[in-house]
């Protein structure tokens, strides 16, 4: 790799992020983005696929991860708490700080096509939780319902953290959300 | 409206769904679906903004009652009572028959544009049941977490019903689900 490219993935990532907040997605090119970095065209397709790529180049070493702790959970966990556990072992913190994640979020909920981009991962993610669940011995409907409801749980934390002023543990906010869906759901 | 346009609109979708079914939504043209429906591809899109569409006709009179149904919904109901209450009152053999959904369903499922146009009809409208729960008085997180599970039952109990073998109400069919997700959650 010549010298000059070195961080060039990074400072891609950065540009991109600058350039959608500043004049949207939708009027940013992958020229404008790349001219920012200062690298060319061609190196930002190397990188990535295309244009909202660039904002979800750490989706497949989620999932993966994610997967991986469904799979490797302690057996005596119930679905719900599998989900729980998956999520809760990420490190979350290994994909930036919670500014520059609740930035990403703000770009994305703000352009029809990155929602579009993450909704169709997250839908591809649960699906593939829920194989991880059958793989476990776990009812089809069981595994779909304690899938969608974990994921549920865990985005409204998750949106809690980033948008939190104090630097809360994530799993904190998570344990709280869990607490308030038992009163929703109420008993069996 | 010409005689020959009497039921162009009914005839379009048969004829969508069915190409759709016989060689995919991607090799499928608009051009195409005019033709076997018997009108010109101008005619098309006099009825559907785009090709998509033609599966989504019902969507925002769908969007429109249920989130009626949550704004006239008894106030005595909780929050996922409401949610679940607003989809049980909607009359779903109005979106045709339960073959003609399992269908239509196969062919969203099969074809990653449509499935992408689903996910963001659905996002929207999960939002616009946040928006009426919080008209209500909800508190936001609990509006999204209940718009969020309730949906979520939903989905699976829908799913059920355009598969089961026998004709059983789909409304026998979320009690149980719903059932089943109290056992999941757990007592609070």
């Amino acid at each position: 790799m010549p010298r000059w490219e070195v961080g060039s993935e990074e400072r891609l990532k950065e540009a991109a992020m600058e350039l959608f907040e500043e004049q949207g997605f939708e009027n940013t090119s992958t020229i404008q983005i790349a001219g920012l970095a200062g690298v060319t065209n061609r190196t930002f397709f190397r990188y990535f696929f295309d244009k909202p790529e660039v904002l979800f180049s750490d989706s497949e070493r989620l999932r993966a991860a994610l997967v991986e702790g469904i799979r490797s959970a302690p057996s005596t966990l119930t679905p719900l708490e599998t989900v729980a556990h998956a999520l809760a072992e990420f490190d979350w913190r290994s994909l930036g700080s919670r500014e520059s994640q609740r930035r990403r979020r703000a770009v994305i909920d703000s352009s029809p096509g990155l929602l579009e981009r993450d909704l169709i991962k997250q839908h591809t993610m649960a699906q593939d939780f829920v194989e991880a669940l059958l793989e476990r011995g776990v009812d089809a409907d069981i595994a779909r319902l304690a899938t969608g409801v974990g994921i549920c749980v865990f985005t409204t934390a998750y949106d809690q953290w980033i948008h939190a002023d104090a630097d809360i543990a994530l799993s904190e906010i998570s344990e709280s959300v869990r607490a308030t869906l038992a009163t929703i759901v109420g008993p069996s």
